[in-house]
């Protein structure tokens, strides 16, 4: 038999995992200190669920990509392709839910989508959500969550926000015709990777006049600090709820302590937002764009449920497969085990003293198997593990042992009972994990 | 739209997930301690993978509850049923996987089969595995981590062990025919749900005659110490591999400082276990039964594989939903929320005071929305938060407050910078979470 992964799926050995686990322990601990709790939703949901006219948002290509298949009972279902649509179903049928209602979901989604770099057909995703607070005082908690999940990850970016509100003043304010908004707004998001020229020529192959598409650009591209574009459109546009907003937002995060870009050129594809959206870009470093974004969707949970009931709404989605790859980009030879002291036996074994290593919270491992000394030290090494200690009958008589820093070489002699030692010249050698 | 989650499948709000992920870190840190590292693969597998001939053991059920599908590639998929075939085909892909390769998997498994009670069609699995020693030293350790982790989740159980080369012996030393051994075994297995007379017909129409059956079930009927039985079955059989097998592991336990229960009537259903077979069972309190099972599979890996290698294997599996089903009986109120204190502003609001908190690791919230402060007291209580402080403008200008403990009631004045202070009250307070 040919033995291979599904397409498009991965395998994460314990080199990957080690490091995968300690990013999301970081993650999960801010998100609790910050009174987000943890919700689990199954993979798989009724397919009727998933195709929702409101789940998935303006992206068809989401239900296209749907995992679909049917059970014993001919029922059919699919696998989840985010996880908004699963969140919405669970306060849809959990009416005695308090509100607010602060989640996070750390969980797989899967898509049946076309392979290219770094897409994956089965890949993590990590929300926060607060449902049942109006007040952007939400989103701006929101953002001062992701600004402290990337301070304490060491990712320098620059966190983005906008309003929909605002654009959709700005529409008005150039007059443009609604049904052409959605196409203009798509250009717009293209000037930061696009030339300006090339946008304009866009825009007004979506049918702006020429006055407009310049105007257009030329707010667009204001540079300034928060308070300076605000200042500008407020002289051109008046004011709105859209401006208001963002300065509302604004003050509130600087009382979070989070210091947002206003960047009024943020345009985020969903067309279920209805207030504030936001982005995460790195500013430094290996990986490229986004590593965050979210925004406010007080309607879609509403129109998802279809009962007339208002839910106000606003969370972040985290890239987080990004976040790996930069962090193994990072970190030269992870470990391929959790293991810190590898012991080898020679000649004598004492797996009394391997358990109260253990007992004593070291993370310990001996020579199971037969190997001769120089394989054993071998096996410690392409693994990793930064201690090792050789104990034969000298040891085990004399009561002391020789603990040796795999990267150092340097060697401290210890009392074998001295768990103490043992344990701080194992954890103080630092590293990630 | 009427809502719901697929059949057999389920949401784990708060109130379950906080317990739940309590449980599985307590679990992990105790599987690391023992030099396990974590490995995660996909939900779904190449169809091939999963209906290979000694994927399933004996058990076709395995192979028809397959959730199956096809991806737009026309490929040939289904979900995981569990965790052994995928770390099979791991180590079958992976060659330079340095032996022993001791890894742990916790994930959800997939079954589209009959609901009952208490069985789902997704569901966590949880598997401790070695690869690559031939000694029983390895299934000692497995045993050992096994009683170490019942130990820690404060669960009594009874650790039995067997050995599929003692049955053999015994089935060889009553001169049953190898063809029938299977189904006597089924019925061994038996005798700890089923009186013995039932047991004994079951026997003879299986095809034993009487005096077989009399003498095999006086045998397996023997109560003593480990010691005891061995002795006795050492006397009528003789040497063997069988019980030399289970005396050497015996042995091993001891030193790890692990203490099972030689239990001749284990069985397990799974023909592909070749020597020692475990099973933990609750001796004390709710839940009945086993809560984990395992065993020496050493021709499994590399029958699966079809390329003529070798790997001796042994390992354990968690009924870590019947665990989780357990704690949460044994849990009265579980919080509905990470949050540990409650902040409520009232007139006034000091959100530099919250990211302080926070700052601190407190896990802190406060009245992000407008309710009145009898509402937003009830939402504490709601959702079981500990912890409760009411702000106002007093409390503000006089840097006090009072630190209310929902339970008890009491109150303790504290300043609001003592930020030490408050943190130890909060975790001195204690609980399971």
């Amino acid at each position: 038999m040919q033995l291979s992964a599904a397409k498009g799926t991965r395998d994460f050995l314990p080199e990957q995992m080690i490091l995968r686990q300690r990013i999301l322990s970081m993650i999960r601990e801010t998100f609790e200190i910050y009174g987000f709790s943890p919700l689990e939703t199954p993979a798989m949901e009724m397919l009727d669920t998933l195709t929702a006219k409101f789940a998935a948002g303006t992206e068809s290509d989401d239900i296209k990509e749907i995992f679909r298949f049917k059970d014993q009972g001919q029922r059919e279902l699919g696998l989840r392709f985010d996880l908004t649509v699963p969140f919405s179903r669970v306060v849809g049928m959990n009416p005695t839910l308090k509100m607010p209602f602060k989640r996070y979901q750390i969980q797989n989604v899967y898509r049946d989508g076309p392979l290219t770099t770094n897409r994956y057909r089965e890949f993590l995703q990590c929300d926060a959500d607060v449902v049942g607070v109006e007040s952007v005082k939400a989103d701006a908690e929101i953002l001062a969550l992701a600004q402290e999940v990337f301070r304490k990850l060491g990712i320098g970016v620059e966190i983005r926000i906008n309003s929909r509100r605002f654009l959709t003043d700005l529409m008005e304010y150039l007059k443009i015709p609604e049904e052409k908004r959605e196409s203009v707004l798509v250009s717009v998001d293209k000037l930061d990777k696009m030339p300006l020229a090339e946008v304009k020529t866009e825009l007004q192959k979506r049918g702006l006049r020429e006055e407009q598409a310049t105007q257009l650009l030329e707010l667009m591209n204001l540079s300034g600090t928060n308070g300076f574009k605000l200042k500008a459109f407020r002289e051109k546009l008046g004011e709105g709820r859209g401006i208001q907003g963002i300065e509302e937002l604004l003050e509130y995060c600087a009382e979070f302590g989070c210091t947002p870009v206003f960047f009024p050129t943020l345009v985020r594809g969903l067309a279920y937002y209805t207030g504030p959206i936001f982005e995460a870009v790195v500013s430094e470093g290996t990986i490229k764009g986004s590593v965050a974004g979210g925004g406010r969707y007080d309607r879609m949970i509403g129109q998802f449920l279809g009962n007339g009931k208002e839910f106000p709404a606003t969370g972040i989605s985290f890239g987080i497969e990004r976040i790996f790859d930069a962090f193994l980009l990072k970190q030269p030879g992870s470990p391929k085990t959790v293991t810190r002291l590898y012991v080898v036996f020679v000649g004598v074994e004492n797996i009394a003293w391997i358990r109260q290593l253990r007992e004593n919270k070291i993370r310990a491992d001996f020579n199971l198997d037969k190997k001769s000394i120089s394989k054993a030290l071998d096996y410690a090494s392409k693994n990793g593990i930064p201690f090792v200690a050789v104990i034969g009958e000298k040891e085990l008589s004399g009561g002391k042992f020789r603990l040796r820093n795999m990267e150092s070489g340097q060697e401290t002699e210890l009392a074998l009972g001295d768990f103490k030692s043992i344990r701080e010249r194992i954890q103080s050698s630092g590293g990630f994990i």
